[in-house]
């Protein structure tokens, strides 16, 4: 695939002095549309070959575009805060908004490549990690992204020439080091496992575009001008390109489903209560404090009907905790600065370190639940948001989440009872709203949504656990024991961390 | 100061079962009237002695009140990314946005105050934060925030008997270990640098609320009014509370001034441009690279006429480094999150960690330019910004930060020319916009303002560089120069990093 790249592609001054100008406007012009319409967020991303003029095309970007809509994102070592969340953390955070151009210097694409060089990573979890990249790659594009992939190529022959004369120029010598000249021997290594990766990772939506990387010239118009068509191309149309999902999810033909199935007359003796209450509050304090758990973290997400007891359910499950380790978040409308990302990015922002805990009240699953039924996301967003989210959560258990769902249900006459109660008592007032009352319109639909959303997103890593929630008693427990159950059982597989090897700890776990 | 809350407040059973309800009502409305209003954060500091009832405490808020605006701020060790910023910019990320309540569990009192009894932190040293601190939080005042802050205290006899009494209580025991233990024997010393901490920011907009912390139900209850009534005196009052600030800049009585003394005749030959250009960027290219650069930063601040060249200046900065290693931050209008928070919170954000490079393209200075005016913000709110500004850039340089502000000149002159140039040159019109016309209008206000900046703002750490910008050459150069030397100063007095003492390294250059 790197044939085009090796012909000795060049550009003479002339025709460079003659077509830049041009080039020039027409970017800004597309730029500034761009972010007039604030509905697309562009992903360039600079990879290729040591010398082959990363640095020059960014900075050439930079002269050419105006810089208050660009922006540079780059990628050293992970910091702690970074190692101690999902490896693709650090860069959902540093995703630009709808209506800018990020710069990618070093990508997801950096790590997976150096390590199988170093031969840190085997190829299966190479290959695993190619498949979550295609997968984000496709969700970043169903979300409206347009995601240019630039890789720049040079032979061998042509890596030494290029070395040698960035030695050569005072202004470019200071960067070429020992490191650079290293990565002369690991030519072929990297030409092999890049070509595996690019190959893997050359999807419809964002394909590779390789670049010849030895003349200035020839590589920076060569990437203006494919940015320029590619911006023009997505402005032109008016709705976003989006990959095709699979129609409807499977009727319910015999009336019964996993809700119907609940048994809502369980209850608890206020006794019985009392007891288990403590018993559990009494674990799961246990639980997180265990030196273990400094390797993990616990994520609760809390679905439920209105008025079913979601947040009663969560203050017994904070109140078993210090304050300092646990953060409730609760879901409401996005802000700004959110709506101008992809609709998992708000929920990403607050992933916790190891070590600590997220309680989400609602959560992302507001997406097949109320985004779907008021139709403010097309059927597509919603349809293929089960898998976006089953990776989303893929990824958190991997970097050592422990995910536990609850969706509480009651019966459509204990809620109006539980509404027309809080009507009543002065200080629960504020929890009966408008909305409230036009949801409860909706039973049905929602009835139908929880039951595709379980059945598409309970995944042995991230089961769906749904509480009978007519006896609040009953409820509380059932949340409390899951979620000790869960977090026991993910302790038990997690070796215990010694003075030195942290991450090594963390390893041992899988 | 303590007397007060060593009395042996108690609550009893019915009292409490009396007020509870009311207090939880009059809680949650004014919580909620807090969120319509969208104009008051409010920062709860929940701090005091071991086993004095804060956690407790925080869990009682959290059952009382709406616990979806409400967050809790909870900080142990600093992370790297803390580490290599300034000491306040993890309290400013944590900061709650307006209409929401954040509770800080440990605060920027916490790290003082242990420092000091472990004796790391010398008086001198103490005083100074105290200071800062109460320079901040009178900031966080004018902004419109309501600062509360509790200090939970108990007798030595107490802090014996809370503990006996969790440690009794298996739901709690487990709180207790040989840490909290540890506290009683540093009770006095802990009461003497608190007490010294206390009373020095005891300050008149955000004074010390002292509530004996034994009985559960005395300082929950406690707690609770004093929230529920500051909120309503807040909500009440039109007006931001704010402390006065002198009255406005003094007078320009002879015409002459920073701007009218530069010499706008300054140029350089296009022969002379490339030399030095060459030359202060090869420079400026060495200096980021030093190895002792990592353990600074910098920070460049563009301000100017508009068209006076800032972009053009930035570019040839920017060039000089390697694009992953610096970030230029264009400032527009603020989004809906910043607009939330106190007006430097959106330039906290962007501060850049150790051996990075931020540009800025305009800057907090906004404020006190644009802002002013404008007269988006009051004569009061500007006038304070000064030494707000001040201050932040104090802490930036206390951390290692090297701070280069430019104000760029041209005359009214020239600043027309390169407007109607401008609008002939199809890829630079769209840096011509109505607005650049209306400011232009404006001139004489601009001058003043900036006199008054560089008056008020030109520090010995973060002097302003007033650059002649009528020649872009002479102007480019003299930037890159300024930068090349205030770098290669302060990295002379930066010792290298050894391996295991990166911070110690830090502490030498002082």
């Amino acid at each position: 695939m790197f044939e085009s790249a090796e012909i000795g592609h060049k550009i003479d001054k002339v025709t460079w002095k003659n077509t830049v100008p041009q080039l020039r406007t027409a970017l800004l012009d597309a730029q500034y549309e761009l972010k007039e319409q604030g509905r697309i967020p562009v992903i360039v991303l600079v990879s290729g070959q040591d010398g082959a003029g990363k640095g020059e095309t960014i900075n050439l970007l930079y002269e050419w575009m105006d810089p208050r809509y660009l922006s540079t994102l780059a990628f050293a070592e992970p910091t702690d805060e970074e190692r101690e969340r999902p490896v693709m953390w650090r860069y959902w955070r540093a995703l630009p908004p709808k209506g800018r151009i990020g710069i990618f210097a070093g990508s997801w694409y950096s790590n997976p490549i150096h390590e199988r060089i170093a031969g840190t990573m085997k190829q299966a979890a190479l290959d695993a990690r190619i498949d979550q990249i295609n997968r984000f790659e496709q969700m970043l594009v169903n979300e409206g992204a347009l995601v240019l992939k630039f890789w720049f190529h040079l032979t061998k022959a042509g890596q030494k020439r290029r070395l040698k004369a960035l030695e050569k120029d005072p202004r470019t010598a200071w960067r070429v080091t020992q490191w650079n000249w290293d990565r002369l021997k690991t030519y072929d290594q990297l030409q092999e496992v890049a070509g595996h990766v690019l190959r893997m990772t050359n999807s419809p939506w964002a394909p590779w575009i390789i670049v010849e990387g030895e003349d200035d010239r020839y590589r920076g118009l060569t990437t203006g001008r494919i940015i320029l068509d590619a911006i023009r191309k997505r402005l032109a149309d008016a709705d976003r390109q989006a990959t095709p999902v699979a129609p409807p999810l499977q009727p319910n033909i015999d009336g019964r489903d996993v809700i119907t199935e609940l048994d809502l007359t369980k209850k608890l003796t206020k006794k019985q209560y009392e007891t288990q209450l403590a018993r559990w509050q009494g674990r799961l304090s246990e639980l997180v404090r265990d030196p273990r758990f400094k390797q993990r973290s616990l994520i609760c997400v809390f679905e439920g009907v209105d008025a079913a007891g979601k947040g009663g359910s969560i203050r017994r499950v904070a109140t078993a905790m210090d304050a300092r380790q646990y953060q409730i978040v609760p879901v409401a409308a996005p802000t700004e600065e959110e709506r101008a990302q992809p609709y998992l990015w708000r929920f990403w922002r607050h992933v916790p370190r190891t070590g600590r805990v997220t309680i989400f009240d609602r959560s992302w699953y507001g997406r097949v639940l109320v985004e779907r039924i008021e139709g403010y996301c097309s059927e597509a967003d919603w349809l293929r948001a089960y898998a976006e989210i089953n990776d989303f959560e893929h990824e958190l258990a991997e970097a050592g989440a422990v995910i536990v769902k609850f969706w509480l249900q009651i019966s459509k006459e204990e809620q109006l009872r539980r509404f027309k109660e809080r009507e009543k008592i002065d200080f629960k007032r504020f929890k009966i709203t408008d909305e409230d009352w036009r949801n409860r319109e909706k039973w049905d639909d929602y009835h139908r949504a929880v039951c595709d959303m379980v059945d598409r997103t309970s995944t042995g890593t991230a089961p769906w656990t749904l509480v009978e929630a007519e006896d609040k008693a009953y409820a509380r427990v059932k949340v409390l024991r899951t979620i000790c159950e869960r977090l026991a059982a993910a302790l038990e597989t997690t070796a215990l961390p010694t003075a030195a090897t942290g991450s090594k700890g963390r390893k041992a776990r899988k």
